[in-house]
């Protein structure tokens, strides 16, 4: 999958939040990758400090506005939340490019980010990365090294 | 007090945030209970990392509009802010219901949510939990584990 | 209540931990009080990240050895934990004194700690300045510093 | 696989810990797989805050004495650190035994812990539930719900 | 630097957000650096929990709309994100005033906030605190008491 | 400053905790750096959550046995604690030795971690980096990248 796409600002994206303390934290990854399913930007999770000192978890999603529903079915049915919040959020995004590099130990992808048509981003792909570590026993850092630095040369 | 709202979409809330690195972490309990007390529908507080490598704590409120001045009136009396920064939000809400249930241990009320009339939450009231497992000297976890039984069948 | 008590190592104490992830946040606080009913010395809560990516909460008091059964009584009763692990600590605690001051609101408690016959520790108790805060309705921060001063002076 | 272990103090334990600052954070849940392989008990690394207000990551690791050395390859091989410290840990592990229980969507295995002949601890397995929910497209909170309900009955 | 502005409401900010799993947290403090450098009004990093568990952390900025172009040079320069995401704020500020205490170890500057004409906040400079406390090996701690305690006599 | 040590097990040192709720997070940093000028071996703090759910920070130093004065003395005079709790650890450090390698914009010196005589570690000093990167403006991370490249060919 080898994909290219230019530099932007999309003005139509929204942020949904919940704040959440009465949800078995074992079921918060399986949320976030229903999320991303869905076609969430971004999720993350958050520990904060709610009311009378208990702690929990802020969720904090990216989607664009027509995914807005999509993500509302995935947190009221996956957490125990009563609410959710949401506000208008504009992206800028990098222009991205996805190239190749040979290392020793077989290709890898590599994700690169151009800022006004300066590079400024090398992203060597996790998946690629240890997938050869584990396969030819070696440690993830040095495989991402030798992508990195192979991309450089 | 038995209640009952219709799910809703309310336009007009406040998000409310500081960020504060120079104040006592024994006073935040009390700050919490001051902006419960004014009539916040959320606050959370969350460890940031600041200026200088300082930790500090961001404060994030979430209430109507016209509670913006009694939530000033607590942030800057209670904590060492300078500044408050705020935005508007919009906040889906479920319907919600309460009930109640007969544990062997007394009765429990159960606060419900439901989203599209379909029923998505179930949350046993931790007050009644807490004393029920204090005065029998029950696990809590027992205590909701009974509570949310007795609500499904 | 008035107490004093002199600079010391106490060398029977016993450090519990335990790892979980798959615990109702809502009930944390619920299980430190229960700890601190049976005697434990301090108790505090850690966000962790655990095994798969899953948040989680370490759990990490401390007690006298002879009060680890009632320790172990409390957190198998009241988390979800299958395990828990102990090494001995050494404590140092400082004489402690507890005094008073005069405000214009009323008299506030102070614990005082020494370190080698040098006084370093002047702490304004939170209940007497929350509750002199509260009726009074003063910020709770001034009540504090007031305290601190009369006690300087 | 059903299994069953008894009650039992384990004191041949050992705590690995490493404060880190210079590593990229993608690359820990790789590093955790490879503790878990290798033989630890359990291993998390918490947010800390360091020298000059650096952010990190402590990594913890719970493992047998005798698994040190495979832990040591991991993390030194595979995190930046420059040192790795120890001290031995006891560990209090429950009685355990997996048992299964019938939902309407199929069979789940559930873990229990018995803490002095009392059960104390019930817990679905989340790789069963996760598959459920995910099949039959149902939210993976009412699996966890209706597997621990049919453990009651 | 004795600087004196109004209680005002700006209503031309804008928040800056990016979410960051890849980059080494040593370089953290230079980025903020940078981001005050260029006229940031406020950065902090929280620590987050991203796709697939993997730790990383949340940047949120806050600037004046007219210096989005220079946070986005930092940004994207000088950490590994390809995108930001933004939306405006509006920010309270206190009036502020700096003044001067004369404490027995010499000068310390104190910043003074008031919330529609009622002194709210008392702050004593850091660096003047922390200065002398160096030079003349006294507890920081006990610098600011002093500082305070001259600031309200 | 060119050094080189052996890999080594030091069996003399301990770790010493404190958790703190009612100090100012300001004072963090000056206490952090108190420490290490008085020879603790590493420092950290870490964001906790106390009795009645308020925030607090454990403090986490090691440092060798002989210390343990020197870091008293820091921490009941620099923060509020009254009380200290210690226990010994054993810690394994790699060899170190330091390095310098060319880039195109000056000398950076390069410190690097042998385990069993494996090298494993390779670290570019973040002074120089950052002395480099501020000097030339040029990114942070590309001067990181260009070092670990040089050092690599």
């Amino acid at each position: 999958m080898f994909t290219h796409s230019q530099e932007h600002v999309d003005p139509d994206l929204i942020r949904i939040e919940a704040n959440i303390d009465d949800m078995n934290p074992e079921w918060i990854p399986y949320v976030m990758d229903k999320l991303f399913e869905k076609g969430a930007n971004d999720a993350v999770f958050i520990p904060v400090i709610m009311k009378k000192g208990r702690p929990g978890f802020m969720f904090q999603i990216l989607a664009s506005k027509d995914r807005l529903n999509e993500m509302e079915d995935v947190l009221f049915a996956e957490t125990t939340t009563l609410g959710l919040r949401y506000s208008p959020v504009i992206c800028h995004r990098l222009s991205r490019k996805q190239t190749k590099v040979e290392t020793r130990w077989g290709t890898i992808r590599v994700k690169t980010g151009s800022y006004r048509n300066r590079l400024v981003q090398v992203a060597p792909e996790y998946e690629d990365c240890a997938r050869i570590a584990r396969n030819h026993g070696v440690p993830l850092k040095d495989v991402y090294h030798e992508a990195r630095r192979e991309f450089d040369l």
